[in-house]
């Protein structure tokens, strides 16, 4: 679909292209583009995780707010935990059809600030360059 | 491109799906997928628009944080401010072409929030309701 019919449709489920405050897809956005939730979703982008992989695949995630992460992203019904009955307790994390459905979406714009983040941190360069 | 394809061209990009600790990557999301970010530039998914124009659509947003989003959007080159050498002060922004690219990878992302917004919402109402 073209961007200028998407920003239609847009239009046409939100009345707007911006979501009006307190409506269904803010709440969407602010999870799934919250610092860590975009991480952890792309961590689970080629299958299931452990609790320990994934505090590694996610550099500079506090156990706290992986815990947090996962809590919301599994309430949303995006992250499907799964708590082995074995000692020691082993836990598992996978994308739901849901989750799968929506890191579709998601990986062509971290394609994009892949490709663009060099480009976009040389602006903020100088900054720190500066007075040195 | 299929996911698949789109998930081994991160990995080509970033060496794992998961943008490391202080890589540029890192910087873009959290500008794009910033709360307010994302709103902003969805904002001006339609063309041109002033100060007050944006500040009415972006409900919600002080003044500090339109402020503030639109300079780290200026800076990053996805935003261009225009002032028009006119009294009283009249001053338009508008997406760069880099932010019309990046536009391109958003929208579908807020269109998927749009639509799938209801039914996650839902996920969190009982919690509200328990106990009154």
């Amino acid at each position: 679909m073209s961007v200028s019919a998407e920003i239609s449709l847009l239009k046409e489920l939100l009345g707007d292209t911006v979501p009006e405050e307190g409506c269904p897809s803010r709440l969407v956005l602010n999870h799934v583009t919250s610092k860590w939730g975009v991480l952890v979703l792309l961590a689970l982008a080629e299958g299931t995780r452990r609790w320990s992989e994934l505090r590694r695949a996610v550099g500079g995630i506090s156990e706290k707010m992986l815990a947090q992460t996962l809590q919301t992203l599994e309430r949303d019904g995006l992250v499907r935990r799964d708590a082995k009955p074995v000692v020691p307790p082993h836990v598992e994390y996978s994308l739901t059809e849901l989750g799968d459905d929506l890191l579709e979406r998601l990986v062509p714009l971290v394609v994009w600030a892949a490709e663009h983040g060099p480009e976009i941190q040389a602006r903020w360069e100088p900054e720190a360059s500066t007075g040195n």
